[in-house]
């Protein structure tokens, strides 16, 4: 005798709206269409054979064994593995620091679910993760926004927001960040973590491109600079494969009790079948050969984009410089709105996101995110030509 | 400047206790001890060399695409696989009404985010399943127990419930129960689905075991009772292998609209890799007879439990019967407390999980959960014998 209306369900779901990204990555799935508007690593870069080969090592080294439930935490092995690699950089993390979730999203989901009630203040970047905001949300977060500059956080924004709310959770993406492309500066970090010492609040590093640098220098992670108050999120995503589903969270051990109760009552923990495969690729290849060459491909991508932007764009438009990571970010005259852009350069078979999705408040409506991983050189060169040509018929 | 205290974190996860049959898992995993405890398949039943062949099969038949990001919905064809075999059963369910899940305990927890507003009430079965007190413990909810026996839901108990509150969810096993095995009988499924017809709440069957049937009759499923208001949740981790950490809802559309948004939130998908690997299973074997195997075995262990309780326990212990499933439940004398038999009998190495962690109210000492298909005959034979000798001695 049912017919569901919002009475049914909780608050929390009824707020949150169905992604204008994510149906905006449907349209785009069509392969005439050369997207700027997911965030998806390049296919032709992935280690399938090697992938392909570890499943078989996998399967032949654990037995049966490796087909049975397993602990929530994740494999020992792989977090030692992910702590080794954080003490070559001198970061004091070892493997009971670390939780393996499904891919960084599940860790957003998680910190939700243990830290925010209804109302709790969450300062995040403006413009911003929406994957963020939308596992945040769930949890009736209110949102205070820090506006970000080519440097980073802009500090008397976030000196403001910390002095007049308790917040909980400060959201960051230090290293080419999402959607803008930019990394905050060594001076910038250093400056919100002195912010952040002076609450009782955790930041949060969202980091899931850290490892995609192609140029610039390495910036301190806020591990070092606030080791107490850092929960660290990385993720395989964007190095190895997206469809393992695996990323991993660092805490400090106080919240990790607390994350485990909630990864154990959300899923008993991630797949232990695509853990033990990826741990075997670990193990047998050359990792960092093959980062190293994810590097050089990203940063030949976003030079030939940076290049037709510069030849096809008109003279005014303001992009970004990312060092690393997958995106970049496009400022228009003030007089366009992408969202209208968006509407004719789809029908010409080329997508991006208009850049008002990424905004809490303080919406520029002149903005879009433009994604350089995805495409081929080739065709980057191509829908930039014919996104110049739409913006400038505009 | 942290140092974590309860008032960092939020109210729902700081009223949940780090779950007991977790430790009790922990101590278990120990290979010198027979344990009864947990809910494990046999791992010599497991199709390992089948699945292994399955993995290379989806790395050849996908190319590069296999390790891309996918869609929230999960894979097509395995949901088509999925609807076909309910199809099957007379059961009207399509490919769009299934939501791929990360095993039943995600499904638990995106229907607790869905639904579930702080002090909403939920009907439980008394005793229940653990993980799903839990997964719904975390959204705060207000649980409502109705009595089960070997015929299923205490019915005036039932209608009790349903008419002093409104309750949104109602949460049930009918086949094999966890924790006590026994199943509803068609004419309580009848009488429960009656019930629930009158209001606007939705029932849960939570079927994990439903395909694990060795003895007696099929029974009717809520979803042809009850379609309107049935949501129903399925699982390959009994029936193929937990480390694929791979289950599946099925749900009237307009709560599928709502589950897909907190499925996006909590992770974007579950593993590609790990669907497109099962799917190649599916398609290259004959399930059913892994099936009727899985039955056949299950049903001897079951039988070898059964009779060596009859040997060394004490004459008036009350065992259910159950037809399927992995656990069956022993009610021993009233005086004994099995908690208390737990110290001991795991100091003999013999453990199982004492029946009062199970309970939400009325708390019955006496009883214990045994599982039968984790161990081998002999090793059943021993521990049941050992476990004897510890109550007799009690």
């Amino acid at each position: 005798m049912n017919t569901s209306t919002d009475k049914h369900f909780a608050q929390r779901i009824n707020n949150v709206p169905p992604s204008f990204i994510r149906e905006i990555l449907k349209v785009t799935q069509q392969s005439d269409i050369i997207s700027f508007a997911g965030g998806l690593p390049y296919e032709k870069l992935f280690p399938i054979e090697q992938i392909k080969a570890a499943s078989q090592r996998a399967f032949t080294h654990h037995g049966t064994q490796l087909l049975q439930y397993s602990n929530t935490e994740g494999d020992l092995q792989l977090r030692q593995w992910i702590a080794a690699r954080y003490q070559r950089q001198n970061l004091s993390i070892n493997a009971e620091d670390i939780l393996i979730t499904n891919g960084s999203q599940q860790a957003l989901d998680l910190l939700g679910k243990v830290f925010i009630n209804k109302g709790d203040a969450v300062v995040i970047e403006n413009p911003g993760y929406l994957g963020a905001l939308q596992a945040f949300q769930l949890y009736q977060a209110k949102f205070l926004t820090v506006s970000i500059d080519d440097n980073g956080m802009d500090i008397s924004q976030l000196q403001h927001r910390l002095a007049s709310n308790n917040s909980k959770l400060i959201y960051t993406v230090p290293n080419f960040q999402n959607p803008t492309g930019i990394s905050y500066s060594e001076d910038n970090r250093r400056a919100v973590a002195l912010e952040v010492a002076k609450t009782d609040s955790y930041l949060i590093q969202d980091d899931p491109y850290g490892e995609l640098r192609f140029s610039g220098e390495e910036k301190s992670n806020f591990m070092s600079l606030l080791p107490q108050q850092t929960i660290l999120l990385g993720s395989f995503s964007k190095t190895i494969a997206p469809a393992l589903r695996l990323g991993w969270m660092v805490a400090p051990a106080a919240v990790m009790k607390k994350l485990i109760i909630a990864k154990q009552a959300a899923d008993l923990h991630s797949s232990s079948l695509a853990q033990a495969i990826l741990y075997q690729y670990l193990q047998d290849n050359n990792v960092e050969a093959h980062l190293e060459r994810l590097c050089r491909y990203y940063g030949q991508q976003k030079i030939v984009m940076e290049n037709a932007i510069k030849r096809y764009f008109p003279k005014s438009t303001q992009v970004t410089n990312p060092e690393g990571g997958l995106f970049l970010w496009c400022r228009l005259d003030k007089k366009v709105s992408t969202s209208a852009l968006f509407k004719t350069s789809i029908q010409q078979k080329v997508a991006f996101v208009p850049g008002e999705s990424f905004y809490t408040d303080n919406i520029e409506k002149n903005t879009m995110r433009l994604n350089y991983s995805g495409a081929s050189p080739e065709r980057i060169e191509k829908g930039i030509r014919i996104l110049g040509n739409v913006i400038t018929s505009y």
